[in-house]
């Protein structure tokens, strides 16, 4: 499936804002047979000026390609999924670029598209929106979650796994869909509460326009992901609602440490749990790795084609990929590792992992 | 005072860390004569590399200068300026670089040092410390609080402000000490806890490995600050302990409003809250000012060394510089608003002003 393996890719983007249009515009210059789409003419219009074949109808953009990245608004994709499913064949994989992945990952069970529905999360993004804001290189070294699921699942998961670090050279970090939900909670969706707090209590404080004046880097960077759509950061809260009330609640209790400790004037608990976050802010920028490799075998039935017409696979009762090498990946997710390559070839697939090191 | 005013500059930075450090540096490539001193005799040594004469003693550094930067800790500041204000004369202008300034300000009165002590606050810095991270240009087009008082400390004022304008290009905002104290409290030190809340938070997460691994832009920005210096971060909190968590209460009451309407799941309610942040968010990046000049008479008395020996001056009793001159400063400074230039000559002051517009 990867650009250099031979096999023919036809990919297609289905919504081609910020996100979709970076990963059209990677998809074009890599030199990849790729049609894009998007409801809005305009910017539909604005993908053929890149060179990009952009139908107006969402049938012909999907017809006949082996991969579409869902890359609409969270609230689409629960409609767009079956559609775009109706549309292709089985032996073509979707994937969707949603902040949350739990719920679209039920859906398609529902479906019967867990065989060919790998979900998607490329951690990247910018505050402003749109295909003129879109950039080829947005994804270069960034962290891009996919969810493997069992069975035939696994085949599509390693075909996809191998065209995202070829093309985007992005690193693919393998996680269960609600594991996914629970991290990015943390990572990203509770930063987006605290900046929004910061810059809302700035607006109304009756110091706005010195504070404004006086805000130098810890203002502008705390509050900086305040700056993106309302509407795009309310839908990625609400649906992930339940973790993010979760982590938020941990990162509040950190928090009355902190102002406990001030109220109390006590130096010493303050300089600890300002050390203690100092430790942990380090740890994100000093990561190291080990490389390593893990081969498993691929099953004769293990290819999305093979089940046309099957039952939803997945569950340790379908048509199996290997258990072990589904729990490799998930335990390299949950340790903070991350995929470097993905090679199937004849009867194996060899990974090349990257795991934190000490 | 300014550089090419004419008047011979002799200063000195007394704590040569990165904010010192950097003062140092920049006074050193402007061409002025300027000392430097430390504590460490490594930094000392540092400082010499970059041929800077920095004497062993501190009186040694201070002698004759009629400039001082006060660039130690801010624990340290109440035992150095009495320190350095009597190893220098009357004429001398004294000033720091601490991010409180109230306490500073009150002690320097105490002492009758308010003519010739302005306390000064330039918005900069990075996360990390010591004069190895001294960047002569950290303060370009940063804004830097100066504290004028009335009477003959409105005259040094103004020539440590034509100094900062010119040899710094920094944007000078005038305010007054407890002002300037409540506005950073939400310009800065809120956001520090923020930072250390989201950043500890992480830390003690079953999950930490997995956020690490996918932590984008939203929590790298929203945490950085917590990667500052433990003790350096604590003391900024507890000198500034009142204004911050007055400033902190109205953070969390709107992370309340955004938290109580996502655990409503009422979509309205949480957009409209995330909206408001954005259009604060927004003033913040879209600030545009209305330059103007404003000319006032300075007074004859109006000279740090018309007073050698006076008792602490300041208030409306003391020799006056023109409350029209203070209030107009002040009212500029809350206003959001800054100093372009300030030009002394003969018996005018002339100020240009930039006003945010609209």
């Amino acid at each position: 499936m990867a650009a250099s393996s031979g096999a023919r890719v036809r990919a297609a983007v289905v919504g081609t804002g910020l996100i979709g249009g970076s990963v059209l515009l990677r998809l074009h210059r890599a030199g990849l047979d790729v049609t894009g789409w998007d409801p809005d003419p305009a910017t539909r219009l604005a993908a053929r000026g890149s060179g990009v074949t952009c139908p107006d109808e969402l049938t012909e953009a999907v017809v006949g390609r082996n991969v579409v990245f869902l890359c609409g608004p969270l609230p689409t994709l629960p409609q767009t999924l079956p559609t775009v499913a109706a549309a292709t064949g089985e032996e073509c994989i979707l994937t969707d670029v949603g902040s949350t992945k739990s719920g679209l990952a039920a859906l398609a069970a529902a479906h019967g598209l867990t065989h060919r529905f790998v979900p998607g999360h490329p951690m990247a993004g910018t505050d402003r929106a749109g295909i003129g804001a879109a950039e080829p290189d947005l994804f270069a070294g960034a962290a891009w979650v996919l969810c493997p699921s069992a069975g035939p699942g696994l085949a599509s998961f390693r075909r996809l796994a191998a065209l995202i670090l070829e093309v985007f050279r992005a690193r693919v970090v393998p996680m269960a869909a609600d594991g996914h939900d629970a991290v990015v909670a943390l990572s990203s969706h509770v930063p987006h509460l605290l900046a929004g707090a910061l810059a809302g209590a700035a607006g109304r404080s009756t110091l706005r326009d010195a504070v404004l004046a006086l805000a130098a880097g810890s203002f502008r960077d705390g509050s900086r992901v305040a700056g993106a759509p309302a509407e795009r950061t309310a839908n990625m809260l609400l649906d992930n609602r339940e973790y993010v009330l979760r982590e938020l609640a941990g990162v509040r209790s950190f928090l009355d440490e902190l102002a406990g400790a001030l109220a109390d004037a006590d130096a010493g608990a303050l300089t600890a749990a300002c050390r203690e976050a100092r430790t942990a802010r380090s740890a994100l920028l000093g990561r190291t790795f080990t490389e390593f490799r893990r081969t498993f075998p691929t099953v004769p039935g293990d290819r999305p084609g093979a089940v046309a017409g099957a039952p939803a696979a997945g569950g340790p009762g379908g048509p199996a990929g290997s258990p072990d090498e589904l729990g490799f990946l998930l335990a390299l997710g949950s340790a903070g590792g991350h995929l470097g390559g993905c090679r199937v070839s004849g009867t194996t697939v060899e990974y090349t992992a990257h795991k934190p090191a000490g």
